[in-house]
């Protein structure tokens, strides 16, 4: 079973946006890509703070236990989602940050970029930074198409936002397809050895 | 660790707000409530025809299996999500529904509030109907404070709705309260016997 998960955490403030991020890429590989997806987030007394979390399990058969283990892809929108998230990332997982706000990073598996700059810069809304990072992960996360998620965002935002949304998650990802993925060190670690971690 | 888990599901059609309500009603209860929440959305083949769930598990303890078991409270918008998702419905559960579209009902604990004709009568707006169901959930959830609801759902809404969210809510309330809980018949059913089924 465990080999066919692939898990992605996504950890940012509350004003962030993370869960709306994990709803539109749950309903992207679930509704729209025909996979099984579950999609969590959990709250307790650590969920304080200036962070929050949203969770994606994606699997070609059904998922008996809908959190993650281990992460193949962390997208930290801050410094503290960054901080208290990480824990059980995988040894070659991708590690995506927003570089507006994030200066310690605890792997060289990282690509970061500046989501919440690009809003800024290019939108005068820092609101739609969780689209740039969205067209981001688009491209970088294999479990998805990118003419999926770009629906499921667009099915989900309100219609007047449409045009200012497809727009921040078209910024994205042409930063991301800036990126080469190759360049990125691996570590040695053997997969088993990677999942007794 | 079970008897300390209070369940909740809420089905409904994809343009319900099936999701919104069920983060709404975990931040009420995780964020303002300080209870340990797990808010879960599964999508796979089944997730077709008019039909999506989200559920709300809840514990006073930290919770190891973040997804319904067995349902305590089981909030129903439309006819196909009822059919569909009501098979692990406790015995001594309870059935909430919209009865402006459910007719067929599996359970004599039940509360049939016309949600949707509450919305459109009352808001000129069907879109609001979750706000309606909302509103009545906090009245006949025990989880879950009627003003920690309301400040969870003000904080979610975009801002320019929320005259209009709230009053829907406090319509949802009123409506609930009318309703006289302690009338409904309970199944000769012991707790333990319960948990088997």
């Amino acid at each position: 079973m465990k080999e066919n998960r692939y898990e992605i955490r996504i950890g940012g403030s509350g004003g962030q946006g993370v869960i709306l991020m994990a709803v539109i890429l749950a309903e992207a590989v679930g509704v729209y890509g025909g996979q099984f997806v579950c999609q969590t987030q959990s709250y307790g007394p650590e969920a304080r703070g200036g962070k929050s979390k949203a969770e994606v399990v994606v699997s070609g058969t059904e998922i008996d236990y809908p959190k993650v283990i281990q992460m193949d892809l962390f997208l930290a929108m801050n410094q503290p989602s960054l901080d208290a998230y990480f824990y059980d990332f995988k040894p070659n997982g991708l590690l995506l940050v927003d570089s507006t706000f994030v200066e310690q990073i605890p792997t060289s598996r990282v690509i970061a970029i500046p989501f919440t700059r690009i809003a800024r810069q290019e939108f005068k809304q820092e609101m739609v930074a969780n689209m740039v990072a969205l067209g981001a992960l688009g491209h970088l996360c294999p479990q998805v198409r990118v003419e999926h998620l770009r629906e499921a965002l667009l099915a989900r935002v309100p219609p007047h936002t449409r045009a200012l949304n497809g727009d921040a998650f078209a910024a994205g990802l042409a930063a991301a397809q800036g990126v080469d993925l190759a360049a990125l060190p691996h570590s040695i670690v053997s997969e088993e050895q990677g999942d007794e971690v």
